[in-house]
């Protein structure tokens, strides 16, 4: 039997952008897109061009991509033609191969939101999709509150989505814009749909979170003939967020009846790097990753019950729906580190570190790891760190300088000029080689302004490091990350710290504490630490 | 038409604290009882009684309790009988009412993870159940993989639950273990049970969240016949999480055909606490609550994207599929440089700001918003920062008091026993009523140890605000976000604090600075402010 083919549309960068407190830069539009096309998404809605400039500008810089490029924007208004709608054209003018237009189809929304006539609102359906056509895009009409439209005045939702069929859409995307239906109303309403004429090749599904049922109601549509599926990495979206890709993909590749039935783009070789794409969008988010993420949360195959553990080491297949290394995952089983020593070898052969499969230090090393995780610490990024941490344990780490203690002053006050302005000084004292060194440093940025006190503690210290001075002077801070966490009793903060050096090398190392600025300096302590190693630095 | 009684039934205190890193104490566990019970929650499992301290001394200590107390245990071990079981004689020590026991229903199990025959188990199950009835319990097998030892081995699946319910079991839970069945496969099997001879009324459904589908296979079953639902409150327990009874709930009351059809023990009054409810467990877990949850999230209906704002100004159900008052949630309007003019005026109405349609402060307002987010500001979340900027603008904002100066230092150094601790003190000046207050402050938490930077500052704002002390002693901070961003010419740190009172009231406020300590300052002079204001203090 051929597989029929389903087509994956993600909107991680325009309804995602809706959430509440989410504003991409292009930058990191950039770097999403770059993640989506890895996996082997179908097509991309990049965002509304003309309604910000952050949209806009990232159709102008995205270039060539494997994935269809998608513009939003919405159906023309009344009372002008297609062609002369400035709100239309700007979307146009994106060139995206793809368009997909946002269109009444419920008629409580055509008169209460637009104000207007179905008629008139189903001539703007028409002549938008014609427009799009003529202008030899993939043209798809993004069908608003299609199953509350459908419930109330069928005849009239039939009447909206069949003018954007008849004008030669692509596809019709059939929205739950509120998120209110549930799976037998979408299955229902999608039959209908297709016995109405449209034929499920042609029909996208489009849903979100509000009782849980977003992807529910996505695969009941695609059992009932849809063939587009819209959603967002993580579940990103507006209020409960869209239906989570991240969720739908691995569900599809590897459950039946989808798995026999289905094709997508995304291959069982890319579904491995799901777990990384979903952090990827949680590093740009600084959010904390969702431990109970379906298939990618870290608890998804983590085993606590005491039976459930006891039977995982029998058979992983006793407790796992599917093996976590499908999606790039990994069971965590409390008491056996076996399949911990494993990857611990192969993280330290990366680090260049071989060691015997039997040597007695690596228990050592995974215990370490386990304590400082349950006080807040994190190796899953902070690979320096990482490194730093098992070359200790290793005995191959020596010590070029040791802080023997620091000071950081932050004062806010008037200047003479009478405006307030905050000042930071640092006064660090190390001992390199037997000697004492006190440096001190302020914390001025280009523009005159205090840069605060993690600024001046790094100034302060790589002020004078004495013999390894001249291989510290080209480290820059590039980026730094701050989340609350757990730290067993109590929350404490946890700083990672993006270093970069004049080689183009970058490394990330990590510090907790109940004290930003001490989780800031240990961070920084580390990634000076890693340089010197990594240039085969002499103490 | 009667409508047919569903039953609830509560397991967070079992299964939800197979979550990683959750462990209830016993003022907990009651705590948690009493939320469920103001609810109508039919059932709550305590725990299991005898497998460990706490949840033996939560049956001691839980008294007399409206809902039905169930105890867990598992089915009489193979080589005994039932009356000679210690680890079964535990679980019936407790003096339940009700008593719920895990036994196995796929035959895989039965050989691998028991090492017995199948008709061992079979014998284990019935002799189980029956000592329980002969007890006067009321009885419940939860048959453990039930769905995946119905697909692989239906006659022993079936042969599992028939002996319970001969042996007359009041309830048979039917649980998708590992989470990964779909709910057309659920309903199907449930269909399936009761053509076999159990009546729907005897069967329940225990389903977990692998798949995103924990909610949806729920209702699939009910709609199948089932007629107990279990669940735990926010989707607690082992790896993603079980089904999430605060979705639940909702929806059974609230959408058709449930609301039509059945009725439970929770009213539409009780419905009201719902969000309460889920707060609770947030604060003694000391979790920051999901904004995106169905129903109860804070972003669950909050409205960014600009079309839909100005529609819900129209009318609310153009994009709300619930009113948020039945279920004690409210609207929000997020500020953002995507919302217009109607937005905002909702945004003051909301925090009681009246303001004419064609009131020129409202650009004014609407201009100082746009500058301060290119100066790396966001109002998005930080709801109270935004009612204190249009305040300012409207000529509403007193000042209560002013900030002179402050200074702040962080020392790292070795104690007297040799140890490296770090110590943060500082100095906050403010006028009030024309009187210059200096006050300095550490920063030790509850552990002995130090806090940092910002909780000396706080502390020392706190310490006397003269005739405003009072009203913000009950002031905490919940949580503290940190993030990089841009800030027009050079990157900044913006923080955002959540804050908390002794009415249960939550605000968010935010700080932008190069400097990270300047940056919290002036988030924690915000939230200090808006609850100066809220609380109607007079200068």
């Amino acid at each position: 039997m051929t597989k029929e083919r389903l087509y994956l549309y993600d909107t991680t960068l325009r309804d995602g952008q809706q959430t509440q407190g989410v504003q991409f830069s292009t930058a990191e539009k950039l770097k999403i897109t770059a993640v989506l096309d890895s996996l082997g998404i179908d097509y991309i809605e990049g965002g509304w061009p003309g309604a910000n400039p952050t949209d806009s500008e990232y159709f102008e810089q995205v270039g060539s991509i494997r994935p269809r490029l998608a513009a939003f924007g919405m159906t023309k208004r009344a009372g002008r033609s297609a062609a002369n709608d400035d709100v239309l054209a700007a979307v146009l003018n994106a060139g995206t191969p793809a368009v997909c237009l946002v269109g009444k189809s419920h008629s409580f929304h055509v008169s209460t939101a637009l104000g207007i006539t179905n008629a008139e609102n189903t001539e703007n359906i028409r002549a938008s999709i014609t427009h799009l056509v003529a202008q030899g895009r993939e043209a798809m009409l993004d069908a608003e509150h299609f199953f509350d439209g459908y419930a109330a005045d069928p005849v009239y939702a039939l009447e909206a989505v069949h003018a954007a069929h008849d004008a030669g859409a692509r596809w019709i995307v059939l929205c739950d814009t509120n998120g209110g239906s549930l799976p037998d109303d979408v299955a229902r309403v999608v039959r209908e749909v297709i016995a109405s004429g449209i034929p499920g090749e042609k029909l996208g599904i489009h849903t979100h979170n509000d009782t849980e049922h977003a992807v529910a109601n996505t695969l009941a549509a695609v059992l009932a003939g849809a063939r587009q599926v819209q959603g967002t990495l993580n579940g990103l979206g507006e209020r409960c967020g869209n239906a989570n890709l991240t969720t739908l993909i691995p569900t599809l590749l590897l459950k039946e009846p989808f798995a026999s039935r289905f094709e997508t783009g995304v291959t069982l070789d890319a579904l491995k790097g799901l777990k990384k794409a979903s952090r990827v969008l949680d590093d740009i988010l600084n959010r904390v990753p969702a431990k109970q993420a379906a298939y990618v949360g870290a608890s998804a195959f983590a085993h606590k019950a005491g039976l459930h553990a006891s039977a995982i080491a029998k058979d992983p297949t006793t407790y796992e729906h599917i093996d976590p290394a499908l999606v790039g995952n990994a069971r965590i089983v409390p008491m056996s580190n076996q399949a911990g020593q494993s990857n611990l070898r192969e993280r330290l052969a990366q680090a260049g570190l071989e060691v015997a499969r039997d040597d007695p230090r690596l228990p050592r090393i995974l215990d370490r790891i386990k304590e400082m995780e349950s006080r807040g610490y994190s190796y899953d990024t902070a690979q320096a760190s990482f490194e730093l941490l098992a070359r200790r344990e290793l005995g191959l780490l020596p010590e070029f300088f040791e802080v023997k203690r620091y000071r950081v002053t932050v004062e806010r006050r008037r200047n003479k000029r009478g405006k307030m302005v905050s000042l930071s000084e640092a006064v660090v004292v190390v001992k390199i080689a037997g000697e004492k060194v006190l440096n001190v440093s302020e914390s001025i940025g280009p523009d005159g302004s205090d840069r605060g006190p993690v600024n001046a503690l790094s100034r302060a210290l790589a002020k004078d490091l004495g013999p390894y001075q001249a291989i510290i002077d080209d480290l820059r801070l590039v980026d730094f990350k701050v989340r609350i966490t757990d730290g067993g009793t109590e929350a404490v903060t946890r700083v990672i710290i993006d270093s970069a050096d004049g080689q183009g090398r970058t490394w990330s190392t990590v510090g907790v504490s109940a004290n930003i600025v001490d989780a800031s300096f240990d961070a920084l302590l580390d990634a000076i630490n890693w340089k010197l190693i990594r240039d085969g630095t002499e103490v």
